[in-house]
């Protein structure tokens, strides 16, 4: 069976806005927040060229799928804009260098989606404009357009995924999430903690756990600021007690976000997640993933193929640069699993939630996105 | 069902032996291995008084679930010996003074009931010396003799757990163990690093994963430091990536040691022991407790009543000393969880290996052991 929930009622945006803003087009560049400051520091840097924005991908000052989606649009404006300010006149050019940053910003990271998704409408983008007899300005106008549209399109989408997701919880129920799918992740609202933020916006009774997620503690680091930052209260555990939360009855529902879905439902999210679906399961507590049709990957059959990222072993060896293990050892470093279909209660996109059946039911929502 | 593995063949003991010492009785004292200062720091402390015993214990200067037992039964005879330095001569007021410093050691951490198993041990010899008319000097003679028995059997026991377990590791396989069940937990040669030393000296193609175990890291500090003082290859990874690495067919055995097992075999370990078993019950790898007899509590029914210390929250808010987490929110730390039995493909004591139906296979070993 495959199935689209189809809400009775008009999704609520009731919900609580985020302070936060994790990335903003500005005439002067793109004011990112450092996420690898946070929490003990709110420092905002201006990137002003596709090779400082792919160098800020590369060392998560911002991360979260579709806000690297949304950096990597970002990303080609700022290519654009060199492009006119160096005098460059001819558009043929001016889609090489496109096509060349491109390149560079999509090697940045593997796993997530929905940066060469977003990279791939700014391509789509240029060349509706090549068929047009633009001047260069005016492709950097309608590029800068596109990127905004692909920001402002994910805030509402996250909203909306909030807005189905928030009705799933139950009153003064217990959510536990895993790495941070916050405002930080994304255009500036959340998808996990968007759907926490609406759930919370509806009851405020409802309780928040979040994993501190090793290595890099997006949990601890992000989520915990994210959600103190909007006045929600959260406890922190570190990633090994989430079973044990369940097996004591304290947790009612568990929400992700994700990486890259396949069109079985298979899905990629940060490492850890898959121990946590494990874990759903067996105490039979519903498991979500919230994620925007933009991470689903038509592409791929299965998550069998979604290349996982494997990153620097020093995330491991070291914690704020000292060592915590002994000389001499091996480590091994996947940022991202897969959890598979069956493990998933459903996910919850800006067009509904897909229940399993997901080859189906996924393909349904894309459907009504036309 | 309840069976007590019956090797056909004599345990060989051709298992290398440990180089790490990690608790010593001198005529100074008990020389600890600072665990706390690990793997940067190698360093030993002499310990003069049951106080100060017990603070090491606290503070996991000492830990580990049969290492404590051992450190409170030298706590004790630190207390006998001060009792005669300072000139004491009635055996009745030294009784008096031994009853109150076992409860100031047995209330430094609740959830290893080797602790209280080995202080019991102690006050019964005390209970026999005291049946003799025996001079203050032949108390702590016989006291220390006690200590040291306690101290030499468990490492014989750790010998034959090792020996035991390490004819279940398939032929070149895969180890994954959680914390530290090592020399370092014992009186020196380890539970579940017990079995994974043993296969290594049978087969030096074995594999060994070690997870870091949050929050006090453990694995990364101590299993690491611990295997390759020792020249046992080891592989680090988070807490998060164990179920990943199963799933990608990377683990063929999974052994951990244990701080309480209740008489149906339901086992408090580390926290995260029980996430590990439900991941390898997902898989089908088996998932075996490593522990001594000490460690099983017959007067537990299940693992429902293991008494489960909750630790500072600076465990989890704080990494050498930094501050990881936002300000404001709340934290909960739990040190142990409980795997239910169900998930246990079998106990490994030194009396032989108890396969489900504990109720029955493990008093099996109990009635052995007489």
């Amino acid at each position: 069976m495959s199935t689209v929930s189809q809400p009775s009622e008009q999704v609520e945006l009731n919900s609580l806005d985020s302070m936060i803003k994790p990335l903003t087009l500005t005439s002067q560049g793109v004011s990112l927040l450092d996420q690898t400051m946070l929490p003990t520091e709110e420092r905002y840097v201006t990137i002003t060229t596709p090779e400082a924005m792919a160098h800020a991908i590369q060392t998560m000052m911002v991360r979260g799928a579709p806000a690297i989606g949304i950096a990597g649009a970002y990303g080609l404006v700022l290519s654009a804009r060199q492009f006119l300010e160096t005098g460059g006149t001819e558009v043929s050019l001016l889609a090489n260098q496109l096509k060349a940053h491109s390149n560079l910003l999509n090697q940045t990271r593997p796993t997530a989606v929905n940066l060469s998704w977003a990279i791939g409408e700014m391509l789509a983008t240029l060349v509706a404009i090549m068929a047009t007899d633009s001047s260069i300005t005016n492709c950097v106008e309608l590029l800068t357009q596109k990127a905004n549209q692909i920001h402002q399109e994910d805030i509402q989408a996250c909203k909306t995924i909030g807005g189905y997701g928030a009705k799933l919880v139950p009153k003064g129920g217990v959510i536990l999430t895993h790495c941070n799918a916050g405002a930080l992740a994304t255009g500036g609202y959340g998808t996990a903690l968007g759907v926490v933020r609406s759930a919370y916006a509806r009851d405020n009774t409802v309780q928040v756990f979040a994993d501190e997620t090793r290595p890099r503690l997006q949990g601890a680091r992000l989520t915990t600021w994210e959600l103190t930052q909007d006045h929600i209260p959260v406890t922190l555990v570190t990633d090994g007690m989430s079973a044990t939360l369940m097996k004591r009855g304290m947790v009612d529902f568990v929400v992700v976000g994700a990486d890259r879905i396949a069109a079985n439902g298979d899905t990629a999210n940060k490492i850890g997640t898959y121990t946590l679906a494990l874990a759903a399961k067996a105490h039979q507590i519903p498991f979500y993933v919230a994620a925007p049709l933009s991470t689903i990957d038509r592409s791929l059959v299965s998550g069998d193929t979604i290349p996982i990222e494997e990153r620097n072993t020093d995330e491991i060896a070291m914690i704020n640069g000292e060592k915590i293990s002994a000389e001499g050892i091996q480590y091994f470093n996947p940022g991202f699993d897969v959890t598979p279909a069956d493990y998933i209660t459903g996910i919850i996109t800006e067009k509904g939630i897909a229940r399993p059946g997901y080859e189906g039911s996924v393909m349904a929502l894309f459907e009504k996105a036309l």
